[in-house]
């Protein structure tokens, strides 16, 4: 059995050395609105704040900038149809190196010009799965780039759980801390950090039923792969990386699913109630909760906003 | 010549300190893509995140808990289809006294739901401010309720002058401070703070041009009265009162008007880059910015975000 390279807690402190020299501390919001509406005290780390507006700089922006300096000269890759790819394509930049973006052709155009306007070299492909590994494939080989995962990456993972570390520095003891998955980049970093810094909090995963491949790989205990995920929370419809199921398994209490009824239901309420504009899958966790499918009756819960990037040409209600 | 009874500083400071124990202190956000395509720095002191989602609980608590023990006994009564209502609704439940409100049959329902959840007593009558006035005079003469006047009131002015103060403590100097002005309480508020902590620090004011009265106003040195007002900001269709006339025509340095488009492109530009809901009215000063028609080259620029409840049913885009 091959092992697999996991970080540990003391790898999110040193990605924190480097995400806070280039990303915001983003704000910890709460709501005494929607607290009586739930009947537990929530708090909201906003990285819907975050530069690119989303977690995901976290983790490019470690990835990046922790290359050697001989690496970083070819610059990076990634395929990416969304916060991903803004990201690498910002941290690059922030480092002064090339970022090489495949992008489907599908992709909302918001991102697509997102990535554009960091300056990203971008190659749109066919909106497959085996389109984009094939045309990332073409472009490493070409570029020399290194590939950043959006997930399944160790410095990724380390970057992502820089959120939640920051989190319980600004509120300490919490009992539950909710996180959507869609890969389980964030949700694996949350889960190191949580389970070092807060031993008796329970990390709870949220997940739309419409893209259930996660619940169903922490049952069987196995990765089962996306297919044909359906759901609004279009950050959420990839498959678990095997690093991030491995850091799973292993550090998360349970997984939860969700209606897409009540994912917009949510959004819509955090919108409405906290004046924030968040995306839908980072409305997952709240919605879960709203579900009843998590018991927060009198308890401290930290949910991570994941980002806050939407169409406003094309919202749900 | 009848004297107006206009507040000084130090009437802010001590609204300050009855705001401060009731209110939120709001955050000040900043935007580095914003600020690169206006080209100056801009502060935006978020009165979206005010209770009641407007800057209006700071003068409506300001004027409630202001009352003498007697005079609260029979509650608090104003005419209103907005964050006024919302307002007072809420700083009166707050003190444990009644709260009185006449509201236009036509109010958006966000705004019905919002005054009857803090519990007022709401009267509807016929969407006219002949109607408003006498059926708001026959409430007050059944109650003995004491009528809080939405920005015409001398506690209410103060009480909205505490946002500027609060942005000024957090940022210091700043060049401009620029707010929209419907009656004048924000503005006449804004005005006298500035004045006392920046001396020379300019105040504009912003309005729609489809509902210009305060801009004539200002120019003829009188009160103009609004005719037909027609603005997709809501909360600047009123005429300008008499008391924040008076503190207008002598400590606001500008007034400038905006297009309806520019409201809406300024609204989506702060939704979409800074991931925060303002409602129309707020997005005024920076429409003005983006239509030129204030110098704020390399300047530093208070913006007060007065609000941010829109019916999200209901998207101008």
């Amino acid at each position: 059995m091959n092992r697999i390279s996991i970080p540990t807690y003391s790898d999110i402190e040193q990605a924190h050395r480097i995400v806070q020299k280039y990303a915001h501390r983003t704000p910890v919001f709460t709501s005494t609105s929607i607290n009586k509406i739930v009947g537990g005290n929530l708090f909201f780390k906003c990285e819907n704040f975050q530069k690119v507006g989303a977690f995901k700089f976290r983790g490019a922006c470690n990835a990046v900038f922790s290359l050697t300096e001989e690496e970083s000269q070819k610059g990076v890759a990634t395929h990416s149809s969304g916060n991903h790819a803004a990201a690498l394509a910002l941290a690059a930049r922030m480092r002064g190196i090339a970022a090489y973006i495949v992008m489907p052709s599908n992709s909302a155009e918001i991102k697509k010009k997102a990535v554009a306007g960091y300056g990203a070299n971008i190659t749109f492909c066919e909106p497959t799965l085996q389109a984009r590994e094939n045309t990332l494939a073409r472009v490493v080989a070409e570029t020399g780039a290194t590939e950043i995962h959006p997930y399944n990456n160790f410095n990724v993972i380390a970057g992502q759980g820089t959120a939640a570390k920051e989190l319980v520095e600004d509120i300490g003891e919490l009992d539950i801390i909710m996180a959507p998955v869609g890969g389980g980049g964030l949700l694996s970093g949350t889960a190191i950090s949580t389970k070092y810094l807060l031993p008796r909090c329970k990390v709870i995963a949220a997940e739309p039923a419409g893209a259930d491949d996660a619940f169903r790989s922490f049952q069987e205990k196995k990765i089962i792969p996306s297919v044909n995920p359906k759901t609004i929370a279009d950050g959420l419809l990839t498959s678990l990386g095997e690093r991030n199921f491995a850091i799973i398994i292993q550090n998360v209490g349970d997984i939860v699913t969700v209606s897409e009824e009540k994912i917009v239901e949510a959004m819509r309420m955090v919108w409405e109630r906290m004046k924030i504009i968040i995306e839908p899958s980072s409305a997952v966790p709240l919605a879960a909760i709203l579900e009843g499918k998590v018991d927060i009756k009198d308890k401290k819960v930290g949910i991570i906003l994941s980002g806050g990037n939407i169409d406003l040409g094309r919202l749900p209600f």
